[in-house]
């Protein structure tokens, strides 16, 4: 099983490319689209992405992620093995927020072309080296197979979250489909708040603390824990990120009242 | 075989942490994405892309949807077993169409821990509940090993076509890609129709009534019956909905002139 | 194995209505989205994304394709067989690309209704010819069996590119997600040059010619050739089509300087 992240957006064939890829080395590949719509270029948010769903992926998955502003640079390309699965991408962090969760085993720089395509571009390493690998990873070739072994990948920077009793400082890692703002504050010394104090663009907001959604008024704003396990603004029925004017990346404060 | 639709887009992991838990626990299963594209919130109009798109699985195939502003609420969980196929989602009206369609045999209501996951939160039943048991019904297990049989399911309340005549008042189920307006309204009476008077926003039009697109002059508005076998207008090669504009849930009104 | 090419979008329930159609016939089909972000009823758009990436697949791939701005009326529904592959849609021009590149064996009209659905729509002939008929091909019915061979099948026009020295004339093919531009000009005589001169939009810009986007500033325009084989125009992370206001369709010349 072989799970594909990137920024590609769909109006490309791209990520067909890959897939066709995957298919020529393994026709029985179960292929999963796990998101193309990370922010383009956003390695970060990318990382983000790919750590909220590899969890629900049964052992011995295969993780491709291609957010690669540096294609065709001098940036490396690795294979992580983890406790739980295998990850496939450029060292850029894109992978390594994801396998630090799982517990890494192992990381390889995949330097061995002989599981590569005999033709490489040099704009799309994804369909021409990542997308092989993770075939081959996938049939079962042993990763060490690839390259040899690193021990100084690149890891993705976010904010620390800064906690002063009740109050917390972190920032935005991801705005959902639906507007709501999810930040990477998790607490569970929280479970008696009943209201918040929130910053976000520079003005407060007192808050509601809820469980879901529809516990609220339609288009109040709300905080609650969502199910990225994380502290989330939301909006029932509304959209918080426009309500707010925030952006992935932004900071977010927040003070916890029972 | 599995279908999934949703309100939840494309641009983040949520699609994709349903699909890893239906592989978790059925590796196997094929899994194909309705849509997830539903307006978001708009039960109604999840319940008619659904309605549209199930005749054409084979028998036995399980349709997952959620669309559920009421997620984590009292609103209840749900199995319908119909005649073709077997529907899981919120007890809000979204399975309902397709499923009185189908020709609806037994209701369960979704409450046995056995399966769902260990942990559910409170926003994201569409992962938590509705997917597992998705998995396992793919995977054989009766459905009524789910809960207890329910008579009193939700259903989705759509404007009744009135009719006088040739005279047809309806609503807008669907606005598609295309800018196609597909109405609710279905009669096999107008097949000697020449032209249509139609009514939308307020202002009514002299269409012409034709078999299909291309015999319209390129951007000329016309009235067919589509391939959802609706009453739609349309602009060959440009948007009617634009053009008209409307929205899903405007009233239409036809009337058909030989 | 079937891939599918469409200007249909994702928010509607037509590419799952013919994976319906597809699985009915063979469920053990695996089928893989190639795009359906195809500029609405752009035939020419849409033989570029299907040439760009099925030769990626492996032999004996089902390629459908639908941009069918003429579905219901008199154009032909084809199925053509080359070295690599088989191709299935409307005689418009959209296969043809994609054909002749593999080296074209047959063309044959689909006319046997033994492989199409009872009921036929006169405005979604991808659901009711197309996808039968490429299922039946997946599953080993032998192409002439679909009708009587034809040799006169649509091509698609596309500007040929002239060329005098090292300048050259060509269109643009494709808008990527990323903003990139990409052309019709392929040449290997360009790899001592260092910089071009191009003209968009009436415009000229002396711009250099890099192997990747990495090797340029932040946002800085740069030549290229891409992935798809072709000369593209790029910014660095940044957005070039939006930067040059150019559109699918528009003349591009280039002048490559050592």
């Amino acid at each position: 099983m072989i799970t594909l992240t990137s920024d590609f957006g769909l109006k490309d064939p791209y990520v067909a490319q890959m897939k066709g890829v995957f298919l020529s080395i393994n026709p029985k590949a179960t292929l999963v689209d796990l998101t193309h719509s990370v922010e383009k270029y956003n390695i970060r948010h990318g990382a983000f992405m790919l750590a909220s769903a590899a969890p629900f992926f049964p052992k011995g998955t295969v993780h491709l992620a291609v957010v690669d502003p540096g294609v065709g640079t001098e940036r490396r390309a690795i294979v992580i093995q983890t406790k739980q699965a295998f990850f496939v991408g450029p060292d850029n962090g894109v992978l390594m927020l994801s396998a630090q969760n799982q517990g890494i085993k192992h990381i390889y720089q995949i330097t061995n072309p002989k599981f590569i395509l005999s033709q490489v571009s040099n704009t799309f390493h994804g369909r021409d080296i990542f997308a092989p690998v993770a075939a081959y990873l996938d049939n079962g070739v042993t990763p060490s197979a690839f390259g040899p072994e690193l021990t100084d990948a690149v890891e993705p920077k976010f904010v620390i979250v800064k906690k002063k009793a009740n109050y917390f400082v972190g920032e935005i890692l991801h705005i959902d489909g639906f507007g709501n703002i999810v930040s990477n504050i998790t607490t569970h010394e929280a479970s008696f708040a009943k209201t918040v104090k929130v910053k976000l663009s520079n003005q407060k907001h007192q808050l509601l603390f809820c469980k879901t959604y529809g516990q609220a008024k339609l288009n109040q704003a709300i905080a609650l824990f969502g199910s990225h396990g994380f502290l989330e603004i939301a909006l029932n029925q509304g959209n918080a990120a426009e309500n707010f004017s925030v952006k992935v990346g932004d900071a977010i404060e927040i003070e916890f009242k029972v």
